[in-house]
């Protein structure tokens, strides 16, 4: 069922790598005849008091308007005392699930050839509150905050996907044994809105032991939905399970069908400029922007290029082995199409 | 340097299949004629109220008299309102860094057979503080707590360690991007003790990205040190490389020359009693006390006759793909000696 209308979309090019791959992102889509206008705002060099960030308050509206979107790497400086740019994004427009399916690639060899999950991560709270102080000096104290509203949502977010993808399990990864009141709540949560997918076997698995499980057999997992810190953790070390974070696209979900997709890996300042950027995770995010869009076909056209590119080998960016340019890689993939 | 004074140390065989693990060890260091008259402690079936737990007093005092101790596996009761045994002991006896060597065992396959690396966690604080409160319905929070005290202990093992163990690198684990204070502290306390051993090279890695390394590329990895939450989670993952926690050990490190050896493993009730418990990952932490005891011969031959038995894998336990029982494995180690 694809859309003749065409839609207008936020893309955020992002930083170092970022605009090379973007340029990968337009030209299959325009190859594939996908029917986006791109509005394309740019990392500023400025702090914009309004987002205390080098986003810039427009290009924040931007995605509120359009509802949809698609975001390269943005730099997170440590310990510069401003928001990092993903966090501003997620936190001003409300991205309450960050959704990152992960699974092995035919012809992509790793350590790992079963892998076939989705990690679902709370995106809003828990570790992430940014509410720390000094209680005496050499004291410092962080807060978590888990909340009913967000715990609830995003579970009921993982359960719905889960249902409406041909999923079979959710598991709810926790460490409530020690964090009885925070993450227990999350889990009661969890195991309300469980209740209500009968069809959906529901299981709770401790974050260290679910590591260890996952590392030793990822087959066991389905879709996984966890606190922020846990999501951010273990979505990392999935990736890694199939390559790393240049192989694995992820959404970000917001409410009133709010979608910003987002390659997660980083900027890559060291090639930057040089052609040398492997596209993947970006043209899959956007493959996952598409399928928000419930354009289906276009998704899955673009989808099976991309994997079909990677599994015959003969062309790969220098992180899988091989010595093509980041345009050579994407011609390879608009030849697929 | 082998001693023969005989040293007395406390025995906790623990919950489930630790009596029969425990069984193993007394049998294997008697074998081998270590000079240890062990003192049995068991986990009550009453809570003691002095340690709010089902661990006694008495059994508190043994470890601090003895100053050595090894520890079977204690069931945690989740959400019952009494603490933890583990953490019962950790927190009383201040048991401030968790040691666990996690390595490839020759013979033993997985998916990695080039992991080699110590995970050091700090044991007392961090997210495991016990402080969590609602502030209002349906809004929880907890507290992770990071002192410069016990960063600078935990750090000052760590590079003494990687110093004295021939080691060549310490990684500080860490999400000081997000957490800019608390793990802010932790990192500049590690920085500190880094300057003090110039020999040893320091770095950083974000905990996300470092799963995803140790699920790439373990042999990237040399000493690891970090908070108590981070600790618990890489040290599960690192163990899931190598095989899972029925095969690696752990040892606690106290003040004033306190160790507690723990096999970190579950307890097991399903197969509790049966004679088919692996003793491995207890048998390996009793190495691990021997070699704090400074009785590295008797250290050495227990742990080439542990690994020669599995890599010679004629007689494995069932979690080990073999069809031996506890005590036929546990001579086979004995015929070794
Ligand atoms: C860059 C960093 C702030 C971010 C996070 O911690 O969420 C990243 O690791 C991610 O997973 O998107
Ligand atoms: C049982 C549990 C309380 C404990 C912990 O979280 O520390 C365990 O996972 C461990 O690593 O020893």
């Amino acid at each position: 069922s694809s859309s003749t209308t065409p839609i207008t979309a936020t893309l955020f090019p992002g930083d170092g790598i970022g605009p090379e791959i973007a340029e990968s992102v337009k030209k299959v889509f325009t190859t594939a005849g996908v029917p986006i206008n791109w509005e394309e705002h740019y990392v500023s060099t400025e702090i914009d008091p309004r987002t205390q960030s080098f986003l810039t308050w427009e290009s924040l509206e931007s995605v509120r308007r359009n509802k949809v979107g698609l975001k390269g790497p943005m730099a997170t400086p440590i310990g510069k005392g401003h928001r990092s740019l993903n966090l501003t994004l997620r936190k001003e427009l409300n991205l309450y699930a960050n959704v990152r399916p992960c699974y092995s690639l035919p012809g992509y060899k790793t350590r790992y050839d079963d892998v076939n999950l989705i990690t679902i991560r709370e995106n809003t709270e828990g570790e992430y509150s940014g509410l720390e102080h000094q209680v005496v000096r050499g004291v410092v104290e962080s807060l978590k905050i888990i909340t009913r509203q967000a715990s609830l949502r995003v579970a009921e977010y993982a359960f719905h996907y889960a249902k409406t993808h041909g999923r079979e399990r959710v598991s709810a990864i926790h460490k409530a044994n020690i964090m009885q009141k925070t993450d227990g709540l999350f889990l009661k949560c969890c195991r309300e809105v469980a209740e209500k997918y009968p069809e959906i076997t529901y299981e709770e698995v401790v974050i260290d032991n679910c590591c260890m499980m996952l590392v030793k057999n990822p087959a066991l997992f389905d879709v996984l939905v966890m606190p922020n810190l846990y999501g951010d953790i273990i979505s990392d070390l999935c990736a890694g399970l199939v390559g790393g974070l240049g192989l694995t696209p992820s959404c970000n979900i917001g409410e009133d069908g709010v979608a910003l997709a987002e390659a997660v890996h980083g900027s890559a300042p060291d090639i930057a400029g040089k052609n040398l950027a492997n596209p993947t995770a970006l043209l899959l995010s956007g493959v996952m922007m598409l399928r928000h869009l419930k354009m289906n076909e276009q998704a899955e056209q673009i989808h099976s290029a991309i994997i079909n590119t990677i599994a015959e080998g003969k062309y790969r960016t220098a992180d899988l082995g091989g010595s093509s340019t980041t345009t050579e890689f994407t011609k390879a993939i608009c030849d697929h199409l």
